[in-house]
């Protein structure tokens, strides 16, 4: 782990983190609460990227979102204004659940994936041509069934033809769903277990309204399995490793920034990066103060700043 | 606790029950498992309770299963064959979920419970007058939103007007009743969160199909309103208290016999009760082995037993 004897975050401005900038190849950017925030732009932040490309440094943008693919996401990045450079170094968790499947042989042996899941898994998984079912609505069939619990389900295939079940948010999750995944992954050892992201909620546009994401729909799968999957998403090593391959990135010269400690700043630290918290979403100092006296030094940043525009040199003194 | 210095666990038979017996006075049994299996009697268990009965022993049923009311287990015991004395003695989830609800006195407040669960519970309700909503198909609104993420959700009752939020097994249990439950719970401190059992599955005619009980529908609200619910059934204190409450038992002097170490014995040995597994459901000698291996005494039996059947004394001995 890089530098785990830092235990306080140091604020920086734009004229302390041209101190640091010197020892970093690679950023990793969260998106959300980062570069933009919903639908809008994050002022400032286009601006930072463009200032690290000309120092020829390498961007990354690793989000924890599955829900669309890379493409769309590189589309949204264009329209916010985001150089255009930036479109082929997006990794989302869907992108990683394709590689691992593809990685581990699953064409070869002509099984399928069962699918709880959104549109950027489908487009992932449709990318490298790996055979998927089970998205969208499945109404619980037998309604009129009046015997409280559904004791003979009606599977879409075969135990022997799933080789994984992948779990993610879908709005159409419900108890059908959860019977099938837990069967075929309680039913077959063999069967891979893998989830996007472990996320509770999801920020929306109104901040008192609880948007479950993927974490609640996982939990519940595996509660009802029994078996732990493998979580694809930040601070998970999987989304690491992707990494890794494609970029061959040196990890004591690399910096995650984020606006989460127990995604972003954990994925950092979990895996020998340099971190820093931008304030301009979802955690705050408190926060940090807070995993310091819980000791959780695995979610307490190397650095933190207001916001990544906060970084931008000022052009007299650039 | 009773007994804690108790380690090892000692099998009985019919014989050695006998001097057991002397220092009970009330025996809670489980029932599936233990009086029946499904539909079917379990053999030789109503002579053990007639037998009990003979003694002047006070037997009470409690069962983990929130799905039906007391009043339709009292007609599946004598439907199986049990003394009618049992019929009023049958306690469940539900009469507990109910009975809680209403010593907080929600009928006053004149607000609801939004209810995620079965036949049981609403019964039970209905019983003591308490409002509830929410049960049965919810159809996922707005299937033609293409967003992925549903922002604007649509209550069927304000916030305000929820004092409650009790979850259990529901068939039609959906991403939709998931999101409605998160944010009475979340956005009022003041809203009472109960879970009827946290059972992961329930036992079914096919051994190999995985049926979800309540434990994950729980597991996946918990997650997403990072509330902890109280939890009515076995191993949790709630139960107990009803118990307490309603026939006043020594615990010192009550006996819990049930199949499983983990809901059942565990009840037993964390309310200071004594503790026998039968074997003729879920739980078997390695599993007591299992457990003590891993120290887990709050789960290892005083005694155990084939079945209760096996306990009853022939009638040339008796």
């Amino acid at each position: 782990m890089a530098n785990p004897n830092v235990k306080e975050a140091t604020k920086v401005d734009s004229e302390s983190f041209r101190h640091v900038l010197k020892d970093i190849d690679t950023f990793i950017f969260d998106a959300d609460g980062v570069l933009w925030l919903g639908e809008e732009v994050m002022p400032g932040s286009p601006d930072f990227i463009d200032y690290l490309l000309n120092l020829k440094k390498t961007i990354i943008v690793l989000t924890n979102n599955a829900t669309k693919s890379r493409a769309v996401y590189a589309k949204k990045l264009a329209k916010l204004g985001y150089n255009p450079q930036l479109e082929n170094n997006v990794v989302n968790p869907a992108a990683v659940v394709a590689d691992l499947l593809n990685r581990s042989g699953i064409k070869k042996t002509n099984k399928k994936v069962y699918l709880i899941g959104s549109q950027g898994v489908i487009d992932e998984l449709d990318n490298l041509g790996i055979e998927y079912f089970g998205t969208g609505p499945d109404p619980i069939s037998r309604q009129h069934d009046t015997r409280p619990f559904i004791y003979d389900l009606e599977l879409d295939e075969e135990i022997k033809d799933v080789g994984a079940v992948v779990v993610g948010y879908e709005k159409y999750f419900n108890y059908h769903k959860l019977m099938k995944a837990a069967n075929y992954i309680a039913q077959d050892e063999s069967c891979i277990f893998i989830a996007t992201n472990t996320d509770e909620t999801c920020p929306g546009p109104d901040p008192d309204t609880v948007i479950p994401d993927a974490g609640p729909i996982v939990a519940a799968v595996q509660c009802a399995c029994g078996r732990e999957p493998i979580v694809v998403g930040k601070p998970h090593t999987p989304a690491f490793d992707y990494i890794c391959h494609r970029w061959n990135i040196n990890p004591d010269r690399t910096m995650m920034i984020g606006d989460r400690t127990n995604t972003d700043v954990k994925f950092g630290r979990d895996h020998g990066l340099r971190t820093m918290l931008v304030l301009s979403g979802c955690h705050q100092v408190e926060d940090i103060v807070d995993n310091q006296v819980n000791e959780r030094w695995d979610m307490v940043p190397e650095f933190y700043a207001d916001c990544l525009g906060a970084l931008v040199p000022d052009r007299k003194t650039a």
